[in-house]
């Protein structure tokens, strides 16, 4: 087996991602000569640090902290980007990109804000971005919409696309644990950050959502018109009951073609105990596309962590050397730089089920006026629980409701909350059922 | 947008995979047009009969008898096989690839009886052999393979890949209905073919299992070294009783690296229930990749019908015409005829739980005596169940193991046969519960 020729990465941020990246190509390259006849060779770790890499123990000799010898290096073809962040990142990829080096990296954030012109500098160089690895981790989701479903029209992708959120809220509805117990705990199993804000806020998914639905669809999604609703201020009372009633609460990320266009929503959702979605927990991530031909298809697997990510990044640095990402990047359309803006369907108009609590006193009358007002919008109850008052106080009153607009849906809940037997904070929360197939 | 040029077509045999794969090409070529930048052209649809054609309204001027002419036509650059089996088709693909025409096929018994020799055409004609649909229908399996996971040493792959005992099983298990009775009912569905006897007796699986698995670890499995076990013989019974236990009965093909060499099996086995192949269900598969990186991905959609399956189809026609799967067919190594014949693991080292059945008089001692035979192999018991007698004949015995190999299993299952107290069928089924990530 001959080796055709020699392929030169500099990986650029040497913290869980960039140690991982770089020890998985240092270990695997007669691996990887033997499968594609090209020798992956990295050539420099650049940092100013350099704790994550001396214990992943990586050669000392590649470190470096200056990036232009990196950038003028002939032999280096390619930029490992593991920084992070909105900064430095985005200066280190332009710098790459305007020496004609390809681009890998995992930063979602960087992406979904910035995507559009990073994508067309790569390809006014004639260069390409790898970013399997910014999307649901180690699950090749990218290739799957711009390679393996290429077939289809997509009508839909709904994907539990947060490690952390996901790990809370399993924990949440597994062990009983609040929200905060919850977090605590994710934070020392090493799957939160020390500021977890992007992952529980649902921005971290909104990234995600972004850019999948970008290429999904083939059309630009504007990061700041996703509507976006984290997980931090869920009550365990929620979840809990959700569960009684045989839902699991999880943060859904999802896009989705309507008559009007399309429907785009980060949110914690209920789903039916059965749908496709609900069982995967703790750290996994998953994505359900539905596609016009194939129907649905699901994608699972761990969405953070530096060796899954890693896995990623490699097979991104493979998938350059092989020449056939750059000759993907450089042909389809549906890159966000090709596209057009996407036309979003007007906000409320999205149909399905919702559970709502309220904090009842238990007046007469009282439910009556409730199930008025629903049934003024048209809105009728699927399941209503009323659990008993241990201290003659308001008790809480949950209703799963049957299929109505958000638009009907919260009018009827405003009307509720003004009622003078509801007291104090209400909730309403999505319920996806799952989706139907069209074929 | 500009159209760079124009890619022919010809789609050879009109079935229910042929005709969806036209019809699909055909009504989304302005789609394809605008994703690709290339025309995809349907030039020709070749058989001998066209009903299937003419139902899903495709144009009979494409109509075509005549082979010969669509091979010596210079516009026509790919040849998608539909015909099946292994005759004709094999015929057809070769004449193509002597023809120096790219082939789609769909077709795994060919793949697998003849693969080696297929590629090694294709690659000294310099075309290539496109296969997705051929592996667990429009999941995009065999991409994850060589490319999405191609960082990855894979370890292990399981899968659900045969629709059609999928849906038989799902039947037993959810709706207790009889092998034969759920047979009729995947024939009813359309399905299970006229004869279903590749489907139910584990073939179908083996070839698929050959393909992925010869792809996974990148090393030649011979079809008739895969040890298949179908769901023919089953007993409603045993799914019944396994499922009361927690376990649901599935048809699962598996390779998985060990310390002794490949381990390869197509057979029915119980799955505890909250294994993450377990709810995989109805006409649906799923392949579980565990990677040594990545960890655990599993890829889950519909594994047979036309339009999925034409869906995969389509891909490797847009990917074969983008040139990507080209350059990955020319360059990886991969594929069977560049890769060597696997070392296999020696049969009866595998190890793990086991589901027993016996039907025993109900004698002094007799449970003993089992229990005795089993602990003379090492072997402890998991559970062990034991029906009443409702008529003083044998009643029937159930036992579940705790882990041991197969070899001392079936020394142990034999001398319990051969006990006075056990009389007639005895069965013994293998638990896979899952499988332990390196990562």
């Amino acid at each position: 087996m001959g080796i055709s020729r020699e392929f030169g990465i500099a990986v650029v941020g040497c913290g869980t991602v960039g140690a991982a990246t770089a020890a998985l190509l240092c270990q695997q390259v007669e691996a990887y000569t033997k499968k594609t006849g090209i020798r992956m060779t990295v050539r420099a770790l650049v940092d100013v640090r350099f704790d994550g890499a001396r214990a992943a123990g990586l050669d000392e000799n590649l470190f470096q902290e200056d990036l232009s010898a990196v950038l003028s290096n002939p032999d280096i073809h390619l930029i490992v980007e593991t920084v992070g962040g909105l900064t430095i990142a985005r200066t280190i990829i332009e710098k790459a990109l305007y020496a004609k080096k390809h681009v890998v990296t995992a930063n979602k954030a960087l992406l979904a804000h910035h995507g559009t012109e990073l994508f067309a500098l790569a390809r006014s160089q004639g260069v390409s971005i790898g970013f399997e690895a910014s999307c649901a981790g180690g699950i090749p989701i990218v290739r799957a919409l711009v390679d393996g479903l290429l077939a289809n029209d997509i009508e839909a992708i709904y994907g539990i696309v947060n490690g952390t959120s996901n790990f809370i809220l399993t924990a949440m509805v597994d062990e009983g644990k609040t929200y905060g117990e919850a977090l605590a705990m994710a934070q020392a199993e090493g799957l939160a950050e020390a500021d977890p804000t992007l992952d529980v806020n649902g921005m971290d998914a909104a990234h995600k959502v972004t850019i999948l639905g970008s290429l999904a669809f083939g059309e630009q999604i504007p990061l700041e018109r996703v509507p976006v609703e984290g997980i931090d201020s869920l009550d365990l009372f929620d979840v809990s009951t959700g569960h009684e009633l045989g839902y699991v609460l999880k943060l859904v990320a999802l896009a989705r073609s309507t008559k009007t266009g399309l429907e785009l929503a980060v949110q914690p959702a209920f789903l039916p105990q059965n749908h496709p979605l609900a069982r995967v927990s703790g750290p996994f991530n998953a994505v359900s596309v539905y596609g016009k031909a194939v129907g649905h298809t699901m994608y699972y697997g761990r969405g953070a962590g530096g060796s899954p990510t890693a896995s990623a990044v490699v097979s991104d640095v493979l998938s350059i050397a092989l020449g056939t990402w750059p000759a993907l990047f450089s042909t389809l359309k549906l890159w966000p730089d090709c596209t057009e803006e996407a036309r979003l369907a007007p906000t409320g108009e999205s149909r399905h089920r919702h559970y709502l609590r309220f904090n009842l006193h238990d007046e007469q009358g009282a439910v009556a006026a409730i199930t008025a007002a629903l049934a003024e919008k048209g809105i009728s109850l699927n399941s209503f629980v009323q659990k008993e008052s241990t201290n003659g106080g308001p008790v809480p009153v949950v209703i799963i409701t049957h299929e109505a607009t958000e638009h009907d849906l919260s009018q009827a809940f405003e009307a509720i909350c003004a009622l003078p037997a509801v007291e104090g904070e209400a909730i309403c929360l999505r319920i996806i059922d799952e989706h139907v197939e069209s074929i």
